[in-house]
């Protein structure tokens, strides 16, 4: 049985190609998808495709219209949902898109370090699992095949 | 016809107490709920409840599991809901309950300062209307009712 | 047993007085909400309460966020739509939100004059009833009390 | 992954090839599904299936019946919605399947020319992205496979 | 607590007044709805509201859209649903409104006498509670409120 | 794109088997599933399975359930719904059926002789179309695929 | 704000007076509904209103229907659920609409003893407080009016 | 036609892999899925990914996460759902997730022994087909096929 994952957080270093590997290293039969990884062209797709803004509000509403189509059509899509939390960035769209996720009865692994357990905690009462290491989500992805 | 709305956000300033003033001025019939705004009883009623936990994230997940209990009930009762961020705090609570708002089919008003714009840009197209003051707030909301 | 019921269609003329008085004629408890009936005020409000906007899509996105906003909470409240074409005006606004009332199981009245046949049918067709004049539609409302 | 689109819009003229020649040019696993695009065919279609109608009306219903049979059976196939406008034609019923998708939670693009900016405000507010032509949703439709 | 139950069922003799008194006798706070019950205003409605029609099928087909409004209506605002079956009638729309009802996960009451057990099996077994009388629909109904 | 059809109906004769030619004439993809087309089979299942039963009403009930989890998993699987009603029988199943699938949202096909167009006349007008024939019937599935 | 609380559990002795008489301790505005609480009536509520039944499966599915109608209608009825397990009885119903409520998003608070942890965690980890005694659950309730 | 099966029940002996073997001796296309059958790996899954954990809520509660899960993502994918009951252990689990499938719409097999039929009364009620071996189950997935 394949699954499809939704690898929600931020798009500033490359963890989820650990996740990737994880699953690889594990042989499990995971497609992953999640946002645009790119950071410039995700932050500039609104301008790329629409054309010049005429000032920051625009530029960022053209950008984000773009990345929810694509959130949107991929959430639907997936079989489970991963968020991940690191101590940097602001991350709110992966909140958001965690309690898209939640009200439509979608598994979720909430994977966030030990620092962040006062600040996330309602997040993580809400999320189906809880763990801190991208390996202990595979674990659990793994699990659904034991 | 009375409505009540759900004030999402953070609870370390009176800024519901605000929101109460401007729908009173208008005279509009607005019935207004939300978190507990006590900030150390949000923090402490999973211990003032079930007794002491024996580590923090005990703590933490008797008080988050609490505080969902009130978020969940109120939510489902509430006509519209405002999503109030400003520039300090986490306030990932706030970016879930908005998604779980949007799943719902709730209409939401997002009242952020300008130089959120960019952070938040996904959750604000995703918002029925983004605003920058709780005056705007309560302007949209006596729109309803001209 | 009191209803609410959505108005829906242009709003150039005072056609919803006409649905009121025959309401009222006809001693039926019935509320009627919908739209912004001031046009001036309906293509404004995103200036008024927003301030001036930068283009004229922008002021038009903030005035339709508004009126959206507005529709969505009061189509919710709704226990029947009513959906009023007339020869002029694109109203696509109308046939918009007479497809969103279809989707979320809401009963239907379409009035339109017969020189529309053509192109509502599809929309009549969806529509759990199909009448002409504000007088039939107000007839089948009635119907409910008997 | 291969989507499946729904393309909603007049049928007067071959736009929808354009979209299907566009996706070609840039590899995407697409599948377009849409109304019936020969127009004779569609308005006859309840006479070529059922005979002759007494009437005009049920010429027209007995045709749209058929057609909004295709519409429902194939919307709910689709992973995402393109609403398509151009300056002729009341296009009514383009404006209801949109309401229809919106509903029904797909990600929708809507096409439409700079001069119906006003008239299409508050269907714009509620797309997932608005553009201005074919080419721009392809390229959204593109980006979800970056 | 007041509630509002929907009675499906042939409209050629009295059988709801039957209800209504068992009820008065017991003191229940039941609201009853259900369909037109004056037989020939039932099949003329679309006649009387619309005025003549061209033929048997359009006579038919306005009355019953009309009466689908109110049925539609009424059942939304109901709390739970009787369909009574007797020997005579086809009662195609008393069957139809219940898989309406069951669908929708109204508590369903179905009253049938033996000599239908066999064909209306199906029907019974999806009903939530079948009975033989009346009397016995409202001791069911009663029970709620012990 | 390969479609699956339920076919309601009367199982005592073999019209299931005129709807399949008629689909493999014009070579369409359909799938048909429906309710098991053996009478005594279906009245006789709760028997063959579960034992003798101690009276008709529990013969027939148990029979019931199976066949209704037969119904349940297969309309499920269904893109679109046949019901065809003919002058015999009572066929409150095939109405039952129909309104589960109605309010399930499936696009709903219905054959009916001319003889029936009064007492089916609701049914008809919430049908998504309404068809004499098996072969217009096919007709309109055809006409998805044009 | 009155909500209306679904008391799910054994009905073997008063705990649901205990909860009451917390409640008005507190001068909570809640309304209670739940099972029958009278045991022999609820086991012979089926034989009460439909008579003697031929053997132990009917007497015990005809009571089950009833019992069902009231706890379908009730819990639909509820703004929150109380599930109640104590050391004795099966109590497999409770955990059964423990299921049915979290499915239909309500909120629930679980009160268990110490004891019964390893056996509830599942049902613990789904619902959403989890406290040992009465007094804890209606703190909870109490916390939502804060 | 493949279908996928949910087994839930207690996971103390094989009962599951009779189930398997009754699939493969009637040649049906059946996929089964269900909960961890390896007990000693059921109850300390949370210590095996999460690491030792501060006391047995802890222990347990971080082992019905992942359960839940599981189950969560496996119920979503199942066609229908068997719930299999003995007469020892609470079986708490099976009970609470066979009212998740209820709710869900899944069609719902029960198999339990004679003895049990007054404690599982209503949930036998709600369940679509009652038996009382796992051939009578296989016997009802088979008359699916027929």
């Amino acid at each position: 049985m394949e699954l499809t994952i939704y690898l929600a957080g931020q798009i500033h270093d490359d963890w989820r190609n650990e996740v990737k590997k994880a699953a690889e290293k594990r042989n499990l039969p995971l497609n992953f998808v999640g946002p645009q990884e790119n950071h410039d062209r995700s932050d500039q797709v609104g301008v790329d495709i629409l054309g010049e803004q005429p000032n920051k509000f625009m530029t960022d509403d053209a950008a984000s219209s773009i990345n929810n189509f694509r959130t949107k059509l991929l959430l639907e899509k997936s079989d489970a949902f991963i968020a991940f939390f690191g101590e940097s960035y602001k991350q709110w769209n992966t909140a958001m898109d965690a309690g898209l996720a939640i009200q439509a009865g979608k598994p979720i692994i909430l994977i966030r370090p030990e620092s962040l357990i006062h600040p996330l905690k309602e997040l993580s009462n809400q999320a189906t699992v809880t763990v801190e290491t991208i390996d202990q989500a595979l674990d659990v992805l793994g699990y659904v095949y034991e």
